[in-house]
């Protein structure tokens, strides 16, 4: 028979089964944690009808999105997790209860030019607040506190919660004249990093057109640096100016002001003017998180608060806010860096029956009696040599091997050998699971980030 | 500005919060059941070249696909977890350890007539177990145990596992010389318990056309029925005519004789000669699971024993055996028939904290003590009338309120609400975690289905 070559598409990541256990923990943490925080799980259709996606139309997204016929309907993939949900409110608001917390960990699709890191399926993990007409200041407080707890429980320790306010930015530049030129201005600040004031005010006077002594106000504004007080304090001098600066002052100084009530320190916290986030549809605070290690990826969670989540389908104002994080994304740099915990048990069971009779009626009961113990058990029922059923183990990392022979049915009992340790010995049921359930206790307390 | 009406996809289940966590509870019992029995997690693309998707092509698949062009390439959204299941393991098979034990939890799309409980877009949740080349009839033993411990789990108590052997019907049929019509015989008893016998037989003999006499001697043999040893015990009758049969009836024996030790209860399993499942590559045991007081949804978890996976992508000879449930229809119909337990919480958080002062920094604190117990907490931080509030919390089903008001800060404390009970106390943020884990622990404590 002529064989198809079996292959996965370009931008699609598919794991084996070792990976995709961290995988799971990966986002077993975010659930857990985001759910600590009272966010909801949704979960919503992959596909919608392609007038619904692409309510907001226009720009690379229409370029990108996976769009069909199928009978008379035009369909597509979703590409982000934003527009189900701003649709999911408008359709349900009537059943929801505000404010309304979800998250949603989910794939999306972009069929963008395939390249090493990049996907076409990927997974987003994102949480948003959307309130009823209003939506608190403390909201927006609170999210750098699901930032940390979710990466501190992940394991990683060297990352910095950048936080900034579009109305401090928006008013600045009110204060300058520059209202017309403000989005310009700050994707031009937003490559300060990157590419040095020097440029930015070539930039800044060549081509978006301001004068010289605007640009020097603003690089001087967007370097005011030091610690988050030390920042604020700077920012109260431009205070009394502009009312739209005040107002986002008065936020970013609340929001500031809770972070040791929830648990943020000041070390994995900065305000820092010069984080603006390209979406338009932002305008209170804005968030970017950086690995300290690794500023080359990016940021690696953002998000900010928006005042309008669903105006392309209903009148009804739901402002909101949320963070987002790349998972596929960052799992890929993750591993790539070697960051992935390798002590973690990635075997598909914690313990491997291997009977020695040709009766199985002991080892289905002894695999029965550690199931029932929630220790995962599998029982190798293949006839093979002594040597492979070991290398099957060994292979899987299964951290233990427990024989059944004749000896050990006599007696009720089961020869446990510790597979890192080569140890082994002749204990009963009870004691088997002990062994385990101890040794998984102290095997399964690290984090997935080592 | 011109509104798009929202709306969601007909055949595509989109669930509201407190069903949606019921849903997680559904699927989070199968993956917990499933990783007991040593299958690791699967995640596969949901879109693959249309090629590979159809490699063995034909008939309703066909029609019922989301097929579609992106460039130059030919795609399709997968229709099962088995394809590309046989994709994995044919590309993969290197990297793997045989015997390969995964589940996998995933949506599938078709294309079908939408109706009421049947979905276009849905979970399936399967498992398989794949050898190298051969694979030992002990996995085929386990599985009732996978499926009784799975429904168990999950609240079901009224179910029967059914399995049968196609090598007992095939040698059967042999036997009486009609192994070219065995397709159609299986495809007409298959409708028996549907139709009744008089009509079987009558499509037997004028349709299918055979003899009178053979249609009664196969109308008398999958008559055959009465407890596991009876049946078994009649079978035995025919031992010897037919090497297939005889195999077939060696390893129906073989799967009875551990269904004890394997913790499934003789009441919750029958040999039913009548089952042959309609996939034609069903090639030894076949399972199917019906619920006692629900016959008319027919089988909620299906499976079987097949010679070879991947036969359409490699050489290589990938026996296995595995079982589905289709999770969204199951879902949908436990929901109709008022089965899903509603004592569980589903509400986004256990404790909604109201702070009645402006300042909000003890009841950040208050809501990171109890996150750190584990509580999933939430502070309601809109400015909305005390009654407003409540009418939150008991909407959502939240059920406990931490007030903290002046007189509570100032002595440390906070009055808790069992929202259930309408009782309130006074008590230490440490106090109130015991409350509220305890609460927990007795509500949490039913399974999904009452």
């Amino acid at each position: 028979m002529a064989k198809i070559t079996p292959r996965t598409l370009s931008g699609f990541m598919e794991l084996l089964p070792a990976q995709q256990q961290q995988m799971r923990r990966f986002m077993g943490t975010l659930r857990q944690t985001y759910s600590l925080y009272g966010f909801t799980p949704l979960d919503t259709p992959l596909m919608e009808s392609a007038e619904v996606l692409l309510a907001k139309g226009g720009g690379e997204t229409e370029k990108q999105i996976y769009r069909f016929q199928k009978g008379d309907s035009d369909l597509a993939l979703r590409f982000d997790l934003t527009v189900p949900l701003a649709k999911y409110v408008a359709l349900h608001a009537g059943e929801l209860s505000f404010p309304f917390r979800r998250y949603q960990i989910g794939k999306v699709y972009r069929g963008e030019r395939a390249q090493r890191g990049r996907f076409r399926e990927f997974y987003q993990a994102d949480i948003d607040i959307i309130g009823d007409g209003k939506l608190d200041i403390a909201n927006e407080a609170e999210i750098p506190s699901v930032i940390y707890t979710t990466f501190i429980r992940l394991g990683l320790e060297r990352f910095q919660i950048r936080v900034n306010n579009r109305k401090i930015l928006n008013g600045f530049y009110e204060l300058l004249g520059l209202q017309e030129q403000a989005g310009d201005i700050m994707r031009t600040v937003d490559k300060l990093e990157k590419i040095g004031p020097e440029k930015v005010k070539t930039i800044l006077t060549e081509d978006v057109g301001i004068s010289g002594e605007s640009a020097d106000e603003i690089l001087k504004f967007i370097a005011i640096s030091g610690s988050n007080a030390e920042v604020l304090a700077a920012l109260e001098g431009y205070r009394g100016k502009n009312e739209r600066f005040d107002q986002g002052l008065d936020e970013l100084a609340t929001v500031t002001k809770y972070l040791a009530a929830f648990g943020v320190p000041e070390t994995h916290f900065a305000v820092d003017l010069t984080i603006a986030r390209g979406l338009d549809y932002y305008t209170g605070t804005v968030y970017e998180t950086v690995m300290l290690d690794h500023p080359e990826i990016g940021s690696i969670c953002s998000g900010g608060r928006y005042d309008n989540l669903a105006e392309y389908y209903t009148d009804r104002q739901l402002p909101g806010v949320g963070i987002s994080i790349g998972v596929t994304r960052l799992f890929y740099v993750l591993q790539e860096q070697g960051m992935l915990n390798d002590n973690l048990i990635t075997a598909p069971c914690e313990v491997l029956i291997v009977p020695m009779t040709d009766d199985l009626t002991v080892a289905a009961e002894t695999a029965m009696f550690l199931r029932g113990c929630e220790i995962r058990t599998q029982i190798y029922t293949e006839k093979k040599k002594m040597k492979q059923k070991m290398a099957y183990a060994d292979k899987l990392g299964i951290p233990w091997v427990a024989f059944l022979g004749e000896d050990e049915i006599a007696a009720g009992k089961i020869t446990m050998k510790n597979m890192t340790s080569g140890e082994q010995q002749l204990v009963s049921q009870v004691e088997a699971a002990n062994l385990v359930l101890e040794d998984l206790r102290i095997r399964n307390n690290g984090k997935l980030i080592k």
